[in-house]
C-alpha cells in the first residue's frame, strides 16, 4: 500500500506508537488487542483501531495485533528500515549526551562525526567518536556521506554553520540552538527549542493554578 | 482582558514570537510593523496581526508594535513573570546541559538542586550547584518548595521518581526520558522525546527523498 493515504495527525502518533510497540517486544509479547495497547498507551481504543487500520487492518477481531509486524510496518513507514549518518556540530554537554544516547544507534542513527570549534577538544573522544575541529567539516564532507547534522551549538554559529553544512550537500536538521536556520526549502529541519518547552510548562502551571 | 479567550493555537506560538521580540529587545529595536516582523519570522504579516490582536490590539497603523510592552505581555502571559524553582534529578550529560542554560535563568527558571543515585558524583558542582544524592529528595522537598522536576534519568527509574516527586507535592514534570510519565491529572507534564524527534526527520528525509 502507498504510505501517501496516511494523514499527517497519524504519522505525529507513530513514534509513539512504535515507542509502546518496542517496549512490548522486549517484553516478549508476540499479539496484543486494541484494548490492552489502549489502556497502556491511554488512547481510546476506537483511536487505535483507526490509526492502525491506516497499514491495511492487520488487526484480527478477537486476535489482536501482531506486536513484530507492527513494529516493522512502522519502521518501515517511519524510514527506520535504514541507517541514518548523523554528525554532531557541538560537544558540550548536549552533543555529548546525544552522542551517548545508545538507543539512536538501535534505531539506525549512527554518529559517524563530532565537531567543535574549541581546539582543546579536538582529538578527544566522545564515547567511540573522535571530536574533530570544526576547520574539517569541508574536507570530512567530501570523503563522507552526511545524512543528518545535529546542531547542538549556540545560536550566533548555528545558522552560519548550518549554511556551510547545506552547501556541503546535508539537508537534514537537528537544530537544538535557540533560532531558526535559515536553510532552503528542500531541508528537513527538525527543532528541539527547550526554552520553548520550558514556557509551555510555566504557560500550563499557570492555567492549572488559574482554574 | 482575560487571557482565556486566545487560543491554544494562538499560546502555542507565543514562544516563538517572545523570541524573536527577545532578539529585536537585544538589537535595540523598539517598534516594529507587522509586516517586517513577518519578513523575519517567514510568517505572514496577517497573520502576526491575527495572533497579536489577541492582546488587545496594541499594533497601530503606520506606528507598528511596541516591542518592549508586547514581549512583557507575552511573558505575562506565558507565566514568565514569576520566578520557577527547578530541580534536576539526573547529573549525567542532559542534566548538565540544562544546568548550565544561561538562558533558562535569564526566563527566571532557577535551578535550585540536583540529584543523581551515583554516589560519585554526590558533592561535585554543576555550574553553581552542588549535586546531592537522590535519598536526600524527600528531605530537601519538607524545606524547600519545587516548581518543576527536570527527569534527565533512564526511563526504568523515570516513573517511580516522578511518583516520588508527586508526593512531595511537585506538579510539573519535564521529562527526557524514553517514557510516559505515569503521573495524576492535575500535574504538567512536559515530556522531550528526542527519539520521536529524530523518528520525525527520517520520515521527513524520506519522504522528500519520494517526492
Amino acid at each position: 500500500m502507498s504510505d501517501n493515504k496516511i494523514s499527517t495527525a497519524v504519522i505525529k502518533r507513530l513514534p509513539r506508537y512504535y515507542r509502546y510497540l518496542g517496549e512490548l517486544i522486549e517484553m516478549g509479547v508476540e499479539r496484543i488487542s486494541s484494548n490492552e495497547l489502549s489502556e497502556r498507551m491511554k488512547v481510546t481504543a476506537s483511536q487505535i483501531r483507526q490509526d492502525l487500520n491506516n497499514f491495511g487492518g492487520f488487526g484480527q477481531q478477537g486476535y489482536g495485533y501482531n506486536v513484530k509486524y507492527l513494529y516493522d510496518e512502522i519502521a518501515r513507514i517511519l524510514g527506520l528500515d535504514r541507517t541514518h549518518k548523523v554528525v554532531i556540530i557541538g560537544a558540550g554537554n548536549l552533543g555529548r549526551a546525544i552522542a551517548g544516547y545508545g538507543n539512536f544507534a538501535k534505531r539506525g542513527f549512527l554518529i559517524t562525526a563530532i565537531f567543535d570549534i574549541n581546539p582543546e577538544l579536538t582529538g578527544t573522544d566522545i564515547g567511540e567518536t573522535k571530536v574533530s575541529h570544526l576547520s574539517e567539516l569541508e574536507e570530512y564532507a567530501r570523503h563522507n556521506h552526511i545524512d543528518i547534522a545535529a546542531l547542538t551549538i549556540p545560536k550566533t554559529q548555528a545558522v552560519m554553520v548550518a549554511d556551510r553544512l547545506y552547501k556541503l550537500g546535508v539537508k537534514a536538521f537537528w537544530n537544538f540552538a535557540h533560532t531558526d536556520l535559515n536553510v532552503p526549502q528542500d531541508c528537513v529541519v527538525e527543532s528541539v527549542h527547550l526554552s520553548e518547552s520550558l514556557m509551555r510548562i510555566s504557560y500550563n502551571l499557570k492555567s492549572m493554578e488559574e482554574d
